[in-house]
């Protein structure tokens, strides 16, 4: 029975192997290449720990970084859907809302139930950690483009007020991580 | 003040987009390239989120989590030392230790003496959290290599003995899992 439960484990944890080969459009740091969704989310998990302090209401760290290190599962399935492409955004839940019944549903049951209603809370963005969550989320890629000298934006023809269109409820995770965040899609655009 | 605090934590983070260039030995499931640092340490704490009920006395899921993203932080400076290279691994402590006199003091005071403490407690391997996120660190390229083929372990010529001999420890951290690791690892040598 145990053997049965793990195997049910090890399964999902290959399955996930597949993260790193989903491309983002945002580019490392450097340029070099664009990143995968594997090493985007570990990113979003170190971006909780050492910036925790900042949250609105105080939130659980543990919860919020196992959220953003599995928010993202779902697109090995769905594909990475870009934040600026409309079209695609119009089947985006449909097709994630599929992946997560397929994807979770490789742990054994209370582990499928578990994760999946992390998903669904991160999704929801209605409790302090995921309003935290959805903040790194969004906040990590501004860093990276304005990093890489706005590669991506450029590819995409991204104008300053789409950026900050799109980031109307990052505030709601954190006043003072958004202001910061301002200043910079400010430096860069202006 | 603060900013001068959110700062280094950024430049902290924007540092860390190095990990996504440190290629490790191990190659992805799939077997069609190298897993870099990043995504090792990301598939390190899926794996505890996943795989914690297995740890030999209960561990602080969390505290383990955050170990285990940061514990290769170090490899931006000192490199990936293959666990097989016994000139490398001679060397390895000194390199490791002064990048870890670089990189954690990018921080805040406070934060680069919690996270440095993370990575000494790592290293140390005593602590339950410590001997969990060993295990896990060893057990991840083992399902890896098994699963594509054991391609590093062909490339380099490694034979059964030496995979558990440089895992006489694991089993301190999850008698379950090392078991199971144990007949993956019968099944490819065998």
């Amino acid at each position: 029975m145990e053997n049965e439960r793990l195997d049910r484990q090890l399964s999902f944890i290959l399955e996930l192997d597949k993260m790193k080969e989903i491309l983002r459009q945002t580019y490392l740091c450097d340029a070099s290449r664009r990143e995968n969704d594997a090493e985007h989310s570990w990113h979003l998990a170190v971006m909780t720990a050492v910036l925790s302090e900042y949250a609105n209401p105080p939130i659980d760290v543990g919860h919020t970084m196992m959220m953003v290190l599995l928010h993202d599962v779902i697109e090995i399935d769905a594909g990475d859907t870009y934040a600026y492409d409309p079209a695609g955004n119009l089947t985006k839940r449909d097709r994630e809302v599929k992946a997560a019944d397929r994807i979770y549903r490789l742990l054994p049951g209370d582990q499928a139930a578990f994760f999946r209603s992390l998903w669904d809370e991160f999704e929801a963005g209605t409790t302090a950690e995921a309003k935290f969550a959805n903040a790194m989320d969004k906040i990590q890629p501004i860093l990276l483009n304005a990093a890489s000298g706005g590669l991506a934006w450029k590819e995409h023809g991204i104008r300053k007020e789409q950026v900050t269109d799109r980031n109307v409820h990052t505030h709601e995770g954190s006043e003072v991580l958004w202001q910061k965040t301002l200043e910079i899609i400010s430096r860069y655009f202006d």
